[in-house]
């Protein structure tokens, strides 16, 4: 007899009591949405109300949809496909031009830079939402039970506590980078900021050059981003609201990892981990391409992709690789934007997209050749599939990181790789049996879970909405001042008072040795 | 269309494949047993083999039984009733003469002493474990696939590390105090320490007080029991192990509390939370009880317990407690050791133990009064029972202060208290209505988890079987020196950078003005 059966028949029936709810969405465009659409799928299924706020230039986020109602703001979103793919192509541009320490602080600035003018935007957005008093009525109005947020742009969060709402994050990164840093402690000894690439064992060097890195992070969310955002803050929310304080007060957090990709770092009671949701079950693959994949025979076939935000490939380095690919026995689905490389040979299919889950899920996959955005590894863990990780930007190379020193996996450095260190890099992933042992391990624990990651987050989000919040979960530390938080006071009192008696006992000692010296002058 | 069902599926045919596992039991004595008793049952139903570790002085755990096989230390605990029960009766007698600021002092250094003791005896159990030869060769022959622990009292915990054997605890305490404090980050700011009955929310002086408290049980644990084991743990683990690093290296940490019973505060990947597992819907009643509290009517009644650590009350406050239930229209079980007292009204019902779940479960309860211990304030949680609390000793008041800033209780001090004081606690209690809302709001919070939290425990204690650890939910940060930890030494060295950079700029500029005192010299 197994119990957890009758736990769960109350739990569902006290589920499928709860009426249909009203969830008021913001959601971040992009690769984010992809996470988002999949919980929004799911809530709509579940018989809840969903409304999506979108701008009138996104470009992931459909006006019409059946599975959501949209409400579209005529104001441009600051956060559009042209400023990232510019911004990603002039990273690149820069990484390609050499590795120096110099290059690399230019390459922060510049990222920071973009960063302050995205939140300048997003206020921009944010004050024309409320300065128009008809859209804030109708949302009032609407009554929703729910405000579930992508906070890394943080117009949700804001209108979350305007609307006095209930708050459910669905995050990775706040303005505060990495989304435990809002909420957790993180000791900087081992927990690794994202963009350092480092792991959770550090040596000294690379201890300080995660605390520089946590300090120019903290500088610059306190002096560019949270000042953006100061005088709405003020005018909208009251004078006492602190912008930081606003993601601190969220009642929830669905957090888009877990622990067999994250390292172990302290968390706390509102985290809830949904890493790997948005993977399921390898639906067939279209005709022509399960035939392309069989007529690879035992020898398996390897896919390759470098995500929606990255152009054209560099002719050269397009050839490099579809040559060292020509040279393999498997065959190779390549997602491949721009012109055919001179070098491709017959063993490979370019494509324009591919069914990535689907083709990471069939049986004869040997290979993942991947940029390393967390969507595609998650899905490489789901299905147990190694990796050979070219990252190029953002938290790239800190997820592939992850993959490697767990053995899963291997990263090369695209920017200065040729055919032969690529050949070299794929045939050590197949070959080596223990980079897909490690990987059918990490997936045998990320599947060992006794709920599916997206039941977690729907329990946790109807949990909200039916106790409307979930304060119990949540500490008010935040709302202590920072020497409060870390006892500072306390410990300058007690370091006064240790001194006080210190110096009483050397006065006491002072005059005792006066009083003796008086009185050996008189008695002399 | 939920999906639960198919996951739950197919964790459940998952985890019946598991064969029967071989599980080692090293529980602690007294109100603890009646937890892991709960636990090893469920493993027994599961098809596992449970060994359990006692000792031939054993008050509670029984040498047979259908659900586990004993092994018989020839040993004493060191954790006996006699101990326990003097120990208790000792700080009681202390608490009544009054509760001035150097009583207190005493009672903790007196508390500590004992603890001193209780350690040097379990060191004790444990060198003669260490020279059983035979006893070890059979635990090693076993071939366990895990230690299922109680970290109070350290024996599992160091036989686990030399058996090397995945660990699991099932914990409230460790030798360092709240099992909390042994494994994550705890801001002082806003974690209260047991034994200060402080909440979440501390003015400066509670903050101050807490400061005080932890750095005396750091050096209770640093001076007085880590050292305790250190010739043990250096000849048998190792001289590379450390005490307190034995408690962070446990896989699992199975703690029993929950957020509805606990203040939010920073936990671990690690840490699963199973707080009221032990509670259960109630069982009809025998009849002699049933027809006494059908007897009482719409006023419902009432139950009281003190425990089973608490001897005899004094006369007077027994009279004055009879005296007060006597008043009431209620219908009362009192669960009382000793004389019949005086006072004793016709509404009241004497007895040597009582159903306390089943009573706590029917609908005509409307309220408990209570010691505070954990498992009752858990049972108290879980059917939704007001109370009132009457806190002797250890956690006791811990406990009851985390039910009345929720206003599901009131603490009442046993010690100062009369007849009056108390029969206008309980008809406040009962009077008023926020309290049995209050209670009933932690009742609806509690049980609605995706898994009862007896499932939970079993699912994650197979889990560490399955996998043989859990060593990825696990920080490795503890190896690290403190000042490491902290990252002292990297705030050093960026201090000494800052101030050469200083010095050299100092330098520069008495160096300039050296040079234009000296041409102005000249040229004067």
């Amino acid at each position: 007899m197994y119990r957890p059966w009758i736990w769960i028949t109350v739990c569902l029936l006290c589920a499928t009591m709860i009426y249909g709810g009203k969830v008021l969405v913001f959601p971040v465009d992009g690769s984010h949405w992809v996470n988002m659409k999949v919980i929004i799928e799911d809530l709509h299924a579940r018989g809840h109300q969903v409304s999506v706020v979108r701008t009138s230039d996104s470009w992931y986020i459909k006006e019409t949809s059946p599975f959501y109602t949209s409400i579209t703001l005529e104001t441009e979103s600051g956060f559009d496909e042209d400023t990232l793919t510019t911004f990603v192509s002039h990273m690149l541009e820069i990484q390609r031009t050499g590795k120096s320490a110099w290059m690399l602080f230019k390459l922060a600035m510049e990222e920071a830079q973009e960063t302050a003018e995205l939140h300048k935007k997003t206020n921009k957005m944010l004050e024309q939402i409320f300065e128009n008093k008809d859209f804030l009525r109708s949302l009032q109005d609407a009554k929703y039970d729910l405000v579930l947020a992508d906070p890394f742009i943080p117009v949700g969060v804001i209108l979350a506590h305007y609307l006095k709402l209930p708050l459910v994050l669905n995050v990775r990164w706040t303005s505060q980078g990495e989304g435990h840093f809002s909420i957790a402690p993180s000791p900087l000894s081992y927990v690794p900021l994202t963009g350092t690439v480092l792991s959770d064992k550090m040596s000294f060097l690379e201890r300080l050059l995660n605390v520089i890195v946590f300090c120019f992070t903290e500088y610059q969310f306190t002096q560019h981003v949270s000042p953006t955002y100061k005088g709405l803050v003020d005018k909208y929310l009251g004078p006492d609201k602190d912008f930081a304080s606003l993601f601190q007060a969220a009642d929830l957090w669905l957090m888009r990892v877990d622990f067999v990709f994250e390292f172990p770092r302290p968390t706390m009671p509102n985290v809830v981990y949904v890493g790997g949701f948005q993977c399921k079950p390898a639906k067939p693959l279209p005709e022509h391409l399960e035939e392309f994949v069989q007529s690879s025979g035992e020898h398996g076939f390897i896919i390759m992709s470098l995500g929606t935000l990255i152009g054209e490939l560099p002719h050269d380095l397009a050839d490099e690789i579809a040559a060292a690919f020509a040279k393999l026995p498997q065959k190779v689905i390549w997602r491949h934007k721009g012109d055919r490389p001179a070098t491709l040979g017959n063993n490979t299919l370019l494509v324009d997209w591919m069914p990535q889950n689907d083709l990471l899920g069939h049986s004869k996959i040997k290979l993942f050749v991947a940029h390393g955005g967390t969507n595609g590894v998650q899905e490489a863990i789901y299905h147990g599939v190694p990796i050979v990780g070219l990252p190029l930007i953002l938290d790239q190379p800190d997820n592939l990181l992850r993959i490697e020193v767990r053995g899963a996996g291997k990263i090369i450095d695209i920017f200065s790789m040729n055919e032969d260190i690529f050949f070299q890099g794929i045939q050590e992933v197949l070959n080596e049996p223990s980079y897909r042992m490690n990987m059918q391990r990490l997936s045998r624990l990320h599947r060992d879970q006794p709920m599916k990651p997206l039941d977690t987050a729907l329990f946790w989000i109807e949990f909200v909405m039916r106790h409307k919040g979930a304060a119990h979960l949540r500490t008010e530390s935040y709302r202590l001042p920072w020497y409060s938080y870390h006892s500072v006071d306390v410990i300058l009192f007690l370091l006064t008072i240790a001194l006080l008696i210190l110096l009483f006992f050397a006065g006491l000692v002072w005059f005792c040795f006066r009083l003796c010296l008086k009185r050996k002058v008189k008695s002399d």
